[in-house]
């Protein structure tokens, strides 16, 4: 009897697990059951397809059926299994529609059941209009809707990156969009003043941003949802989209006695292979490591999926691979803002024991003088005690990508920022500056190792000036022009150029904190300060391209 | 009496050095010596200000006199240095246009001199309309001729990035553009094939390109050039650019007993400090190690020399940075052609005693899905031994630079290709295809380590075709739209899906090799031929991506 290797799940991870066994074993029998009627497709690629930006749905397919008939892969699509077997090796489940019940024998499982949104238990929850967008049917739903009309003003409960992705689909379609979330900020992943650059992107583009606002309920009129209620508001709505997360889907796995991790998914070693022998598990279902903190961690991806379903293709043919873990990488566009994340934000490294420093700098994507520049600020963040970097922020339009991947490669190799100011990335005018930003950012964070200037973050900078006026001095040393398009309240200007004959100007009692557009002069400037005996002075990390707070003349936001 | 620091030459590593020890020690006497009427200005920028696309001489001058005379640091143009006393601590130096003599004593001195232009011992080379591109002024000398008419034709003698640059710009400003090239390709750092891809190119872009064509002599009409004379060919030519490559300025620190390296440029060690103690030196003029052979090698750059320049800065003020070495990476851009490399190429590879092995694979921007994609051709190398990184290089309008510096942190990590199959790059549609081509390349050479395929490369292939007719056969797995296009000559067209039915048709005893567009099907269909019991069977590393050879129907070229 040939080997028959059984795939639970159809969309990522599952058909990549398939795909790789196959080329591993030309002889075992393979079938993949999803529950949908649609196998293999792009679920990074749904705000897109509801945008109109990718034109036709069948672009997200990436194999069909047919294809996979073509290598010996059956796909049973429309059945859902409801149970597995362990000791007789055997999976149970109904078909959609008729459901009619029927069995199948496996040597070796694979789960890839993926992941399911968070639907919130509150009133109003299941009136017409409220949508989530999880899978390729919530598209088409969300899609039908809105090319039916009468959609004006969309609501998005949740700032992540799925709902700020769907607000660029949203507003480019036409519509009035609000934004409402828990927290104190969008973006909670990354650190509060990325957060707040992004913030004030979106409201410039018309995006309303609420912000610790908890939702309580939705309200209807005729059956649709008319209104949404947080708890200091009321916002008139025709479309709502939950987009508060999703959740492991282990029901099956759990049933089945699998270990379940401590975030709450399906538990795997290195292999991805579960707490019982010949069951796998991949993708948004699994567990996985966090290369930085050692520890279990949930995050889910459409990139892991297929690393990890490769490493299952091997393993379900006795080979050997291993998935180690991940960095916590990760993009999304939304507008023309390229914004990434990898590794442990400044947030993250002090909950995990750190003690980070950060560098912000400018992250151009080309020599000064190369015209066309587009800009990304950029945050690399290192540990005060060993220099090792821990993780990094970009966002913009520059190359926030590129220079994500060059700190997750960076990660992987557990660099220092001394070791970091060295490497060797290509030089060019038309694609970067002649010391590539990554560089500018390692050096920075070296000669804070250094001890040369302090930093201090733009939100602690914004906490003096409000309860330390007294003896708290902040010194913005640019030129005429920046500080007349905008500057941050109850500072004093002094050009760098100026600053050696009008430093008699300066209280050597008082706390200095001194800033720039984006921290170079400024640090010269602390240098001389300091040279010249004043002891308490500090640098304010990435000047005003971090200062999402009020500014004169009002209303003159960053940008 | 305060320490008193010289700097000799004033464009990139001079200036930074002066800078960074400037902010490290305010007491410092600083001043720079350069030879030029010019300081501090972008040599890399040169010919986007010849064709225009930066349109004010100005913007490559990064620093002016005034701004460093602000640091405290002394500008010194028109003056060339030419000897260094070491036992007096003393430079002795003649003024340019007076030519009165003068001498500086030091306590720390940086050698800073850079490099020069190879100039040909040839018969004609001192004609009027020849030129060299290596300084600002250089570049006005070219700019002014241009700009003041009746030059159509231009030949530019050396095929390396320079001057690949300048067929661009030249092409740009409306000239006919010859390249002639000494070697059998243009680009000797890369591998013939992606060398093949880029001459294609040119081609389509209307630069004439000739390789193995040694220039011998410049022939001139009324003092000026009017043709190129090679082996065989007599170019008719308005304009001669020579782009043969540059050597390094050592003759100051020769006749100074500086130990000169075996690379020809200043021996340094790793604090870039020279063979005598206090005297340092850095940028085009030093030599450097290469951080994947270990060896001492010269690959002049604006961004080695930048970082440099940093490590003599701190180092001069008794610091202890060090700079380690280089990776070989280099990036530039011909019409939109973004030409990258990292490491070593196949070539250098084997002779440096590796065993190498590539991948070649197609390298998009973006999902599939996602519009306005576009793509390099990107291969990578690793070593079949121990399966370590050893290279890389990527071809195209898509983002070789994001490629390569992913690649130049892999090999800083002496990553093998089976650790590089799971970093965890930035995904998202409109960033990288779900696996990152990066990902993809690894997954590949981790499948040639494991011997499941072997790989051949396309000029092996032409020969074999041109030689070995009759015990070699070549299968095209590709479908019928692809093989219209275009087809390599004397080749078996069997669609991959036709293949399991159509064996027959091969010859067991005859080795077979296999091709598709990129290398996946092929890959697949070499899989299915080994376990039919095909014993011979070879995948064409990068298919029709690397095929620069001939092809049916004729004119039919790539692209």
């Amino acid at each position: 009897m040939k080997k028959r290797l059984l795939v639970v799940g159809g969309v990522a991870a599952g058909p990549k697990a398939a795909a790789k066994a196959r080329r591993c074993d030309p002889e075992m029998e393979i079938a993949i059951y999803q529950e949908e009627d649609e196998i293999s497709y792009a679920g990074c690629g749904l705000p897109y397809y509801i945008s109109g930006v990718i034109q036709e749905r069948e672009d997200l397919i990436s194999r069909t059926p047919g294809k996979f008939a073509l290598e010996g892969i059956k796909i049973l699509k429309n059945r859902r299994i409801e149970k597995i077997d362990i000791s007789d090796h055997v999976i149970i489940g109904k078909r959609i529609g008729s459901g009619e019940t029927f069995t199948d024998r496996f040597d070796q499982l694979v789960i890839a059941t993926g992941a399911y949104p968070i639907r919130p238990k509150i009133e109003g929850i299941h009136l017409g209009n409220v949508f989530y967008l999880r899978s390729i049917l919530d598209a088409d739903a969300i899609y039908e809707r809105i090319q039916s009309g009468g959609i004006q003003n969309v609501t998005i409960v949740g700032g992540g990156y799925i709902g700020l992705e769907m607000a660029e689909s949203l507003i480019h379609l036409g519509k009035k969009v609000t934004i409402v979330e828990l927290a104190p900020q969008i973006l909670t992943l990354f650190d509060e003043d990325f957060a707040g650059i992004l913030r004030q992107y979106l409201e410039r583009k018309g995006v309303n941003v609420f912000t610790s606002e908890g939702i309580q309920a939705l309200e209807g009129k005729g059956g649709r949802v008319s209104h949404v209620t947080t708890v200091s508001k009321e916002i008139e709505t025709d479309m709502v989209l939950m987009s508060l997360g999703i959740r492991p889907q282990v029901e099956l796995a759990k049933q089945a006695g699998l270990r379940i991790g401590e975030t709450g998914a399906i538990w795997v070693n290195e292999k991805m292979e579960t707490s019982i022998e010949g069951i796998y598990a991949a993708g948004d279902c699994a567990e996985t490591t966090h290369l930085i903190t050692g520890k279990k961690v949930w995050i889910p991806l459409g990139s892991t999926a297929n690393k990890q379903g490769r490493v299952v293709g091997v393993n379900v043919c006795g080979g050997n691979a291993i998935f180690p873990g991940v960095m916590g990488t990760t993009v999304f566009k939304t507008f023309d803002f390229n914004v990434a994340k990898t590794g442990l934000s400044m947030r993250e490294a002090e909950m995990e024991g750190f003690r980070p420093i950060q560098a912000i700098v400018r992250g151009y994507d080309r020599a000064h003088y190369y015209p066309g520049e587009k800009e990304s600020t950029l945050k690399v963040i290192a540990d005060k005690g060993t220099g090792r970097i821990l993780g990094g922020q970009a966002i913009g339009e520059g190359p926030s990508d590129k220079f994500i991947d060059i700190l997750a490669m960076a990660l992987h190799d557990k660099m220092t920022c001394r070791e970091l100011v060295n490497v060797d990335l290509a030089y060019a005018p038309p694609f970067s500056p002649v010391l590539s930003p990554i560089i500018v950012a390692a050096n920075v964070l070296s000669n804070k190792l250094d001890g040369n200037v302090e930093g201090i973050s733009a939100a602690e900078v914004r906490e003096k000036l409000e309860t330390q006026k007294k003896n708290f001095q902040v010194i913005d040393v640019r030129e005429e022009d920046e500080v007349k398009e905008k500057r941050i309240p109850n500072t004093t200007w002094i050009p760098y150029g100026d600053l050696k004959n009008r430093m008699g100007e300066l209280d050597r009692e008082k706390e200095i904190v001194v800033h720039c557009e984006s921290g170079l002069r400024s640090y010269k400037a602390c240098l001389k300060l300091q040279h010249e005996g004043f002891q308490d002075v500090k640098n304010i990390d990435g000047g005003m391209l971090c200062w999402c707070y009020d500014v004169e003349p009002e209303g003159n936001e960053k940008g």
